[in-house]
């Protein structure tokens, strides 16, 4: 990110753009979005705006990697409040959604556009996903700690979970134009994403020492 | 299917084309295939062809239906065996899955024209997902009945199964441009595919009577 070299007021800045802009591409999108808008909500020129980001996509970018930071930040809260490991599992599945509808509602990017602004958030997407596959193991090795559950391989039983939940959460945008999703899209996606953890959960459980 | 209407001689006739129809599609997918060339591995005049088939997409879509009758009869013979539920779900997972890498390999769509053949086979994936959603209830009952799984929603939990699985799968479509599966890529999902179904499996089992 450019602006850690930034000071202190430069930083307070930034975040004031980087909420309004969050606002914006909220309602409207990115492609609908203009920097002129973003400038307009700020009181600031265009000139000014940009001196902060080069362009529209570099914004849209802090922007998700704003709101990635503080589901990251939310998961490592709910960690550190040392849940059991089953109702952890529970709560990342909550939290993770939360985000993803945020995240897809920011953008409200036809597929097609998708697929162009993908490189742009390639390396912060990776980020998230590895970033993810550590706390999904870790909830698991303390629940094989715990002897809540019984797994052989952690890191890869991590990776086939995230994956599910991702797939699932894919079907959602089959035969989809726009990528928004819609509440009652997202109550449905929430119950079978339950009805899927609650099946995972158990099928990763030790039975030895029940 | 039209040609359900035409007589003995010309069944015979149509699925001779169908079988070298398919080997053709097979080698070079959808789009590099002609009918031409079809007509002439078939040593009939490509006339002659058009009698049988309006055009290259409904010869394909007849293609698609025949491998998918040839998959739902595997499954339903090997229902008839009368196996464990557990293992009658395990064989249908890679049974399903040798059926998918034919699919896919016939057509070698790249991922836009997948988009355009969609609407021609729309109902003929409709059938097929209704008729995978029939065959895995069916097993989850036969378990639940000799009291093996514990499920409250049997056809909840079976269309969640083939989400579950169609989610998997979709992921090797991810970042890719050409529907084509690689044997390397077969065998990791089939190994993704095994856990996931033992976790599964796991996860419905009945532990009352054990």
């Amino acid at each position: 990110m450019v602006y850690i070299t930034h000071s202190g007021e430069n930083l307070s800045k930034i975040n004031q753009i980087l909420k309004v802009a969050q606002k914006r591409f909220g309602l409207y999108g990115l492609q609908k979005t203009t920097m002129q808008e973003i400038a307009f909500d700020l009181g600031i020129s265009k000139a000014s705006l940009y001196y902060y980001f080069p362009d529209k996509e570099h914004l849209f970018k802090a922007v998700v990697e704003m709101e990635q930071d503080v589901f990251i930040q939310l998961i490592d809260d709910t960690l550190k409040e040392n849940y059991d490991p089953i109702d952890m599992l529970k709560k990342f599945v909550k939290i993770r959604l939360d985000y993803f509808k945020t995240f897809f509602n920011l953008s409200r990017l036809r597929l097609e556009e998708f697929k162009m602004v993908r490189p742009l958030l390639s390396d912060t997407l990776h980020q998230l996903r590895q970033k993810e596959a550590e706390i999904v193991e870790l909830i698991l090795l303390q629940g094989v700690e715990r002897k809540k559950f019984s797994i052989s391989n952690t890191r890869e039983t991590a990776i086939l979970f995230l994956e599910l939940l991702r797939g699932l959460r894919g079907l959602i945008f089959q035969n989809k134009e726009l990528m928004y999703v819609e509440q009652e899209e997202y109550d449905m996606l929430y119950t079978k994403l339950n009805l899927f953890t609650d099946i995972f959960i158990k099928g990763i459980m030790n039975y030895e020492t029940k």
